[in-house]
């Protein structure tokens, strides 16, 4: 490999110069083995986010992240592949009851998660509220199970793009996480070394989601959109609208139960449309398109696959879920239209109650969380529940309470309310 | 003092924010303490470097990093105290000549010094050729020199501006050197924590300089005459032409011949020109604005304080100086007008030759350099030697001569040569 010397580099960004393929190269391979320091990675990612990167720069930042680690392959498999990527949201709970819908139609469906930092829950501590089951799986075990069940969701092994986990901390502590060019390559590294014949990415806007700025997130989409085509991988991308809560629980079990619901054809209106809407384009992708996944929902395919998912990662689909030891109603003080639930007041007011972490060592309480009774564009009556704070520890119900405060209105009876559009726009 | 958290200020820097005193002083004082890693400041850094500082802020960063350690006075001195700094350059020695000079006429200069890293010597380095001269002098005695000879140059202790060392040591491997408000403040926090009254600048200009740019020279200038001025020491600042070396020697033991033949009264013009300029704005700031520094250099006394200093410190003023073991002699091919002698190209010639050092640990040959014998306008035939190249080890010659490959012209006879004005501008 050419060398390169990284101030030299880092002045070209910084400058605003267009980095070469085999500079980039050089800088992630080097940061990667410790040969370019923390500092100067910091100072580059600084100098990315205030210059930007084009097209061509970003592709090869996210290729020579695929190249700092392993690659799967599901080539020997079979089946058409497709995976789907959530910006991450408050209440986000989709990827639970999609990849087992999705999997019911012989697609395979290898589901690599994370785990929640923040007031934006991971798929992860959701599952793990389920008595017995396992996040971790072996690469032999997980090609079975896509075999034989078609949906894996389980944790990206330490081997995918190590350059990215690397460069993701440090971005954590230095301010530089929102520069798209670092946020696109880090999610599509990722994803594309993970092996996907085909992906779709919901793209968050609005409070609750780290995008709050339409123009931000679909700049965020066309650019990852085009990453995965150029590295073969059929992409679209949904954006979606994260400025209240999706469906009506935020918390671990709370949001696995909504699941659930979900798969047994009932549950909250708005999960059941991002659901069936993903579906719908990664059926699509997966040369699929004429596939019903609303019939896969009413007539128990997806729960079926759902509840072999869960056996075959160690889960009993049947046990009780955790439930929190205290809870605390709050009710509507007069009655009219709700009109505002801001996702991020309650995503944080979630995480206070323990159903988040603050740092990456803390564990989740799986009960934890936050019920809502209502939701924008509901009649309520005064003294009915607006929704219900669950927690082990009944201390954390006033920072959680806090968090709320002024984050939801009601509105006088008769006062219009235009219902926000769930899906915004698509981009393939 | 009040707590702030590093991401937030690295992320209010990135996105135009201008910083509070509070926030500033924490983050120096974290930063020294080691609670704010490298990898923040270098973000940070970056930052300041890309979107830059107001005035306030450049004055709070400075007078935080002064704060991160010691203070020097002179109060007690009984002298009026005055000092120079050179942004650096290439045969820049005007340190030697110029301190004693100014010192003849009864005021205090206390010139706290470095070495030399890369293509711009060190004046401590120029002192240590005189045999038996030494860099480090104890306060007390620093204070006894001022009031028995009015000049020290001398090493700066390591209790100045502690965060400046540290901060600087980092801008050197981040590519966040060229930012105008971390150099004024690196600059002005030692030379304010030093202690003296009054400080004029010489702020080079051109190829052989730091700055080759004459506006951001300007720029930089004016920034640190403001901070000395809210500091309350009295500031001016010259702008040179650094466009060909200064004088006619570049190197350490070269260039003390040629400052001891100022003080004798002669030496090169140019030499002579900016000494004498600088000693007329040091004079004037310590309130003897008729002084004649000409006067001073052509009866002795300059070269009678220059002794005195030299033995203050251990020197031997008659000893011989370090001369190099070879020299190779180029000569012009043609006859002519030489209207070019580029002096980054002659600096990284002497570099080469042993007179400069790549790293801080490195040692320098003190004999080693260039002497020049003609400058741009000088008249030369074919065959006369046009300069010497001095070196212990006669190998180094030939990657010398491929640095100044190119760096001088000799022009037709009668070519117009117009000289560069050597003093562009002059900001107080």
């Amino acid at each position: 490999m050419e060398r390169f010397d990284a101030v030299d580099l880092i002045i070209a960004k910084r400058d605003g110069r267009e980095l070469h393929r085999a500079e980039i190269d050089w800088l992630v391979d080097a940061f990667t083995r410790g040969f370019v320091a923390d500092s100067q990675m910091s100072a580059f990612a600084m100098a990315v986010l205030l210059k930007g990167m084009t097209r061509a720069e970003i592709r090869d930042l996210t290729f020579a992240m695929i190249d700092s680690g392993e690659r799967m392959t599901f080539t020997g498999l079979g089946k058409r592949t497709t995976d789907k990527h959530s910006t991450g949201g408050v209440g986000d709970k989709i990827t639970l009851p999609l990849a087992p819908l999705v999997a019911s139609f012989g697609v395979a469906v290898p589901q690599l998660s994370g785990r929640g930092l923040g007031h934006t829950g991971g798929t992860l501590d959701k599952l793990e509220s389920i008595p017995g089951w396992r996040a971790d799986v072996a690469p032999d075990a997980m090609i079975a199970q896509l075999q034989e069940v078609g949906a894996v969701i389980c944790a990206a092994g330490a081997g995918l793009a190590p350059a990215d986990k690397k460069l993701y901390a440090l971005r954590d502590t230095t301010g530089t996480v929102e520069a798209i060019p670092l946020i696109a390559s880090s999610i599509m590294s990722k994803k594309i070394a993970e092996g996907t014949a085909a992906l779709v990415l919901d793209v968050k806007f609005g409070e609750g989601a780290f995008m709050k700025n339409f123009a931000r997130a679909t700049e965020l989409a066309r650019t990852m959109v085009d990453l995965g085509k150029d590295a073969g991988v059929a992409t679209s991308a949904l954006l979606t609208d994260m400025s209240v809560p999706l469906g009506l629980t935020i918390g671990n079990a709370l949001e696995v139960r909504e699941s659930v619901e979900v798969l047994a054809g009932g549950g909250p209106a708005d999960v059941i449309e991002l659901t069936l809407a993903l579906a719908r384009e990664m059926l699509s992708l997966a040369g699929l398109p004429d596939a019903d996944p609303a019939a896969a929902l009413a007539d128990g395919r997806a729960m079926d696959t759902w509840r072999r998912m869960i056996v075959a990662q160690g889960g009993d689909p049947d046990a009780a879920l955790p439930v929190a030891k205290e809870t605390h109603v709050v009710r509507a003080e007069v009655s009219g239209v709700l009109t505002e639930q801001h996702a991020l007041a309650f995503g944080i007011a979630g995480w206070r109650l323990g159903a988040g972490r603050a740092r990456q060592e803390d564990s989740v309480v799986f009960g934890a969380g936050v019920e809502l009774h209502a939701k924008p564009g509901d009649t309520v009556a005064a003294g009915d529940p607006l929704f219900t704070l669950h927690a082990d520890d009944g201390s954390r119900f006033e920072r959680a309470l806090e968090a709320v405060d002024g984050a939801y209105t009601i509105a006088p009876e008769g006062t219009h309310f235009a219902p926000r559009k769930l899906i915004a726009d698509r981009i393939s």
